[in-house]
């Protein structure tokens, strides 16, 4: 099965755009052990998501033993759910090739956010993974996105990251990353690549826009947030909290997509 | 000491601008253990370089074995000689903060590479690390170089890196990777940050211009080479092979630095 039907399947079960970022930070956490941590989150959101997305700098910052914890949290994860390493790797092809080994063959990751900057060779031996899914950074939700995403005199960067993304999707694997705090760039990015999944960060503690993300992301919309739902209680009913949030969010995005018809 | 002394230092110690790239690829490997493969590469370069470069690629792909064999590798190299993590990096803010930690705390690199494409706040928490370098990722050796860094009318994308680079270096500790390969880059780069320590690859296996490299690179050229050194012999005759083509391959530099004036 594709990446693309294996998230379309699990978005209409769980009737969710709602991607929940799994990234343990130690200055945050409940009172819990490492290991119990994402599980239990897992447990109470797993029903209500399209997609998981650890993002691999919080696993490596523990050290070994924060990647062991990864490959424990992957296992808790169910088989019929999407998980997107957020890596944002981007080497020459020779080291690339390597990042895709690691993150598809040793992991397992059914896709991986990837950095354009090294252009088309960078990217290929990831794409070459035809069921697997690529992330291309495009229109990121942080402040820094303006120092080089938007300059160009006729059409910024971002834009010409999204034709370039299009012309490689020959497995039709390929999806970009537009943060949610970038409406102009959400509607424009979706007007360039109408049928490509979009990762969309930056709803929660970005405060980016939840309509916008909805609206322009459609039904291959993965709509990811992390702090607000991981961190919802930082005590002992931090996963009852966490689901709330889960729920929260998710039923919000389905009342813009499907108004009051009864969803 | 922070790290252009460092790198100075073991340049002038060792009368070289190599840097050797710690690459191990299974595919490439002479018949010897992989942990005993790099430390054998130390020992019969460690007089030759003036920094190491390990990719993380090679070793994430091997698994958590392969990052333990890492760890290891590093307690090899003498404590003089900068280590380089080749890893690309690059996220939002408090992401990219994690990353930091992983690279400089819990491994203790001296300098990290860094890839520029979102912006400033995604390269602050290394930069902030004021007395380890940051190399980010300009105008690369690989082909897919030209897909957006050479994109802009009035001057492509791989100027605006560097002048914003040039704005960030308060602390002196940032440095820009720009490839052997591409010549006039490295003129126009040089000219734009005279003082910045320039990150070198491609001058083996990827063919660059060695002449342009130390030219262009001035005292503060780190000019990087792996494969070409790592696997000079795939025999067991490995260590001595790979200490004849560094000998070769800094000789050849300082010929180019000095003329033939004695050195």
């Amino acid at each position: 099965m594709s990446f693309v039907e294996k998230l379309l399947q699990a978005s209409q079960k769980n009737n969710s755009l709602l991607c929940v970022g799994l990234d343990p930070d130690p200055e945050l956490m409940p009172p819990v052990k490492l290991v119990d941590f994402l599980p239990e989150i897992i447990e109470v959101t797993s029903d209500l998501v399209c997609a998981y997305k650890p993002n691999l700098a919080f696993y490596e910052a523990l050290g070994l033993e924060g990647l062991a914890v990864l490959k424990e949290v992957l296992e808790h994860i169910p088989a019929e759910i999407p998980i997107i390493a957020d890596a944002k790797r981007g080497d020459i092809g020779n080291s690339s090739r390597k990042y895709a080994q690691a993150l598809f063959d040793r992991f397992g990751f059914d896709a991986v956010t990837v950095s354009p900057y090294l252009g088309e060779d960078s990217l290929r031996p990831f794409i070459d993974y035809a069921d697997k899914g690529v992330f291309i950074l495009c229109y990121t939700s942080n402040p820094g996105a303006s120092d080089f995403q938007t300059f160009g005199e006729q059409f910024p960067l971002f834009e010409l990251v999204a034709r370039k993304a299009k012309g490689w999707n020959t497995h039709e694997n390929v999806g970009l990353v537009v943060g949610a705090t970038q409406i102009e760039g959400l509607k424009r990015v979706r007007e360039l690549c109408p049928e490509m999944p979009l990762l969309i960060p930056g709803v929660g503690a970005q405060q980016g826009d939840l309509g916008s993300a909805v609206r322009y992301g459609g039904e291959k919309a993965i709509i990811s947030s992390s702090r607000q739902i991981l961190y919802a209680s930082r005590d002992s009913d931090f996963a009852s909290a966490a689901r709330r949030e889960a729920l929260r969010l998710r039923d919000e995005m389905n009342r813009i997509r499907y108004g009051d018809k009864g969803w």
